[in-house]
């Protein structure tokens, strides 16, 4: 298996995310051997890290040397040892709009022209590299920043066929985001949306998927505070401690930071947001209130501070406060690289459509049919585990 | 089944848990059925909560209604409420040792005699209570104060024969807490330890309580900061989060507080919660650190703090702080309560020896030919679950 | 001087704050010596709490009693103490504007009419409260919620001419809230504003008290989150200490935090607490940070938690955190107490307008000749004990 | 001025806060011109830092840029560029003694001798050091770790006589920081402590600096938890907010905390925190709790944990926590350079004895006469500023 390459086509190939997981496979494949962080590490069933191959889109044209250098993840005498490698990796024009994501403008695009013009330029792309790196597969990733969202009810995006027609009459619906699902798709290539924009998961391109037999995931990668709300939540339940209220609030720094100052690009991020204390409850917490604000001194280093307030026996309060002083992009990045391995066994295996054993990785995982996911985290460990262990 | 009566025999019945536990019940009774905090409420398959009957021994002779107004626990309105049926209740005189449990001192004590001589005088507690209200089954619950530990090693502790040859000899190893323990098993009564004294959890008494067909749980109530410790560990451990270190201290100014004091009191509760962390990640944390300080202003509410430093993807550090403002007898009395249904069930079932699959309450849990015990919370409650729902 | 009756006329004299003062007032009668949260309970120069009779308006009709029931801010032990003199005191109708506070409205309001009649109402309120109770002097003190708040350059606000030509033309620049302060100061009486609403700190108002001989002090209550800033941030700037960034967020659930959920009265609330930062460190702080957000599990409770990004030595980072669980009318009623106090000397004393001195109490301190207030909390309580030592 | 060199003699020279405060002005003197954190930088009045010339003791023999690399406080970066003058830096032997400071241990050492041909040794190397550099003056600091600390009300710490005796007769009260304290005054060397150790602060030294015209200062600098302490305590006291309870914990990891484990040293540190708070506020704190712990994950980046209890209005409690994330040695460095150039000044004007007006840098700082020492930073730092103000 360690002869095979895995093509990775990361839509945000410039951003923190992306060039942290990518100095971090290099510096892997120089022999650094510290699996820190990296749930499935251990996992030598899956396809090793070092066979991955990165290319992919970015607004921004600079070789991801210079984009890691900028973002300040990465240490410098790390970035150092792996900055021949990342310097030769530059991005592909984007196909972005501002209308999307206002923030967000960068010099690297694509003209804008008819959809269906866009959607060739990306298909040719993922089949170019595809051909060049001689990839046995390629999966694509989408980490490029928070765009608007579209209601994904809407009519274009109901049905294989709408989405189609949408495509023809270039319905202003369809987002970038969702074009670059759909080109991965038609490409056959399996397909991980690790941001809050729609991705995959919308009915046209879940039954696309489906039908393409092409393994889908997402949505918005569970890192900082949905994580530990997923963690802590089925612990209250579990000891029948009421939650009366939670409060939650976010400063980060970084590009994140910044676009999520767009009211709507925030709201496509709270709403991912919203519901995980609900299912996992069992029953609605009327004062839920998460806050996201911008806040330069942090940089990457986003800090989220909870406070939530308990009942308990007799109608007695308590209250549990949690502060985490953590680094966006160190906890995805290793999240990445192992959805990597998972969507290249799950192509492996012929699984298609929405992958819900994969929810453990999101905030908002994709289900099939509608269903609501399961957001308590060993309950989605343990789901992940079960399809690992599955006879194949 | 409701027509049982189970009666409850407290070791400890005029403490903060006890009567907090006992005027919850006295609330259910009277009809208040707020079922915060009680995990298993929504069992009707385990004995109603009203069918327990309280009796206990007790250091201080105070009925219950007196010393739960000392402990103030329960709101003033609440114990209005229930003062008449706490204030039926007493305490029977205790069978105490100052040179175990320097700071518990009280008037309501058995003169010390030879150690067959307090069994005797405990196991006829046991029956005479059995009789007077004619109970189905007595479960016998320690609550009392934390007390210096023996070696669990100790010949005495080895074999029922060497405990029995121990009697014999007023060996000093067997402290009042361990012939708690024992009365409990001869007179055929399921034994629960929530304290972090040894209760049953000797070779010797284990081997006894198998023979004797009587089920037996404990040690050390999981209430605050270990909760919270056994909730976040398996979360780092499955997102591979490397715990560098974790900082805990814990301020509460409650009599227990103040019996920690004595520092062989305090290295009896400090043990208890060392080796969880170690169990649930899988390594040692060379820098785990447990401090316990007795701090007045707040009496019976505890205040936790945690801070948990973190490494992750690449070598990078994180922080993560915790500061659970709870309270330990609001947070221990319904697990008492849940735990006596369980116990009960147990005996019901022909259960015997050490109940591992009641771990999920406890910070040491006992387990069956020296086996390491799960400390992984959501791992606790899948295990209770499944012993809940197997047929009987 | 104790002979001597201070009429306290309050505006707003049923929500929390007024009615803790008053609750506070009577049982210090009764004899409750308990002096804590009074910053001058030891100045016997001034004029005692005894002698304060409370009477004023507000939107609910309900009596005192029933109002501080409502606000569960007095522990009920004690308000069953003071039931009596509380159940005696009802507010009088309020000149309101649903127009300038939306969520404000009540049923004990005085039709609306022109500003001329409004005016003559609240004076005669006045006027008939100083003969009921033939007090030696009558104190206005402002404690209702936050209003909407006009460009204090409008202007009608800019001169006494002008504000009176507004007046003649119901000019709508003219809120409540500055005719209660401009009822007060043409009935002589010493005026303190301890909401974030304008009161008398517009030129017109300031210039009226100057020559009316009134004093009058404002604006915005420093009780919690600005009162820390206020004196952690002299230390900072006293060590040197770069704050690179300071965030803060408040969590509240009484009618205040209900009230700024209101976009327009939360605009009025930042800004009185905006320029404190930069005034005391003599920079400006980029990344200052301020939210408020309604959460009401905390009733009266407020919680503040601070986050502060300091640069120090060689540029190096540190933090700063700060969580205040504190409440928020006991923190501001004993200040209301003395300021009716300090207003009453000051009407002793013969001053008139702005009373830089009483900067103390204030987060936005009213000053002469549009001076910058000084911030720092020790250096405002020199200035205030230099002026009460001072020759009278 | 700037002509002029002031020698600086520091014991412990190769510490933590020693060689950040040295890389500091050498940064200084290569045009790095960022003041941050020095609270006297604007004071031109005063030698500049730049006329500064180390030397010092030290029980490790590693030249400065050797020891500055173990401790990592300076960031690579800025310690590259200064490698060559700490390079050229190297301690000279140390006068230690095991039996007064267990875990520091070195090779660096002077054989220990008679109590009279160590201060000989010591008054050599502070003559041979002021000639080599051509010192206008020279200023020696304690720096070293904390030692263990004797009574200093012992006989031979009561007069310059008693002392003098006691080194003829090798006293072993007299312990290695005293012996450093005593060579600096017979040398006529302005001395400051900046350790929690005795320093100059017992009568017999503090007598004979009065005699010899020495001005002295010290003692243990405040810099973290105290310092907020001495800020926040004030604040309390004037809003007549009553301190209940105050806890503070304590983790760092650099030598400081290792030698902290030590209990006698612990006690030495502990015993300079103590009754700041009580003199602060007037009344006696009962729960004040102060824990230090080892905890290497922090390294030289402490963290201070402070929980209080506060009792407000009508008995009504509130809680105010406080979580620093500082850093000691750059906390501390920056106050040992402007204490160097205020004991030059103080030895100009030809102060003597305790130096009062600098109690603003330290926890414990020494008095006239037995004094109780103002702990109020704000009024420290008035103090200080009127000092510095006064005619010269």
């Amino acid at each position: 298996m360690t002869e095979q390459r895995i093509g990775v086509a990361v839509v945000g190939l410039g951003g923190a995310v992306a060039t942290t997981a990518i100095a971090g496979v290099e510096l892997l494949r120089l022999g650094m051997r510290d699996m820190a962080g990296l749930p499935l590490a251990h996992r030598t069933d899956l396809v090793p890290y070092e066979s991955m191959v990165f290319g992919g889109w970015d607004l921004a044209p600079d070789d991801l040397a210079k984009a890691a250098h900028v973002h300040r993840v990465v240490e410098p005498a790390q970035l150092d040892t792996v900055a021949g490698p990342l310097g030769r990796i530059s991005p592909w024009p984007a196909v972005a709009d501002p209308a999307y994501c206002r923030n967000a403008t960068g010099a690297n695009t694509v003209p804008i022209g008819p959809l269906r013009e866009r959607v060739a330029h990306l298909r040719a792309d993922i089949a170019r590299f595809r051909a060049e790196i001689s990839a046995h597969q390629v999966v694509v990733v989408n980490l490029a920043s928070t765009e608007a969202r579209p209601d994904p009810a809407s009519p274009a995006l109901r049905s294989p066929a709408a989405f189609e027609a949408g495509l023809d009459a270039d319905d202003p619906v369809i987002t970038p985001g969702l074009l670059y699902a759909y080109a991965a798709i038609q490409e056959g290539c399996p397909y991980v949306n690790f941001t809050p924009g729609l991705g995959a998961d919308v009915p046209a391109l879940l039954e696309l998927a489906e039908r393409a037999g092409v393994p889908v995931a997402g949505k918005d990668g569970k890192t900082g505070q949905t994580l530990v709300k997923t963690v802590l939540a089925p612990a209250f339940r579990s000891r029948a401690l009421t939650v009366e209220g939670w409060y939650s609030t976010n400063i980060l720094g970084n590009r994140d930071g910044q676009i999520l100052d767009d009211p709507s690009s925030l709201a496509s991020k709270l709403d991912t947001k919203g519901s995980v204390l609900n299912q996992i409850l069992g029953y609605d917490v009327d004062d839920h209130v998460v806050r996201i604000d911008y806040y330069r001194p942090r940089g990457d280093a986003k800090e989220a501070w909870d406070n939530i307030d308990l009942v308990g026996f007799l109608g007695q309060r308590m209250q549990l406060k949690v502060d985490f002083l953590c680094r966006d992009s160190i906890l995805a990045a290793p999240l990445v690289l192992d959805l990597v391995r998972l969507l290249a066994e799950a192509g492996r295996r012929g699984e298609r459509g929405a992958q819900e054993q994969l929810g453990y990785f999101f905030k908002a995982p994709v289900t099939r049919d509608g269903r609501t996911p399961e957001h308590a985290l060993h309950a989605q460990e343990r789901a992940l585990l079960d399809w690992l262990d599955a006879p194949a």
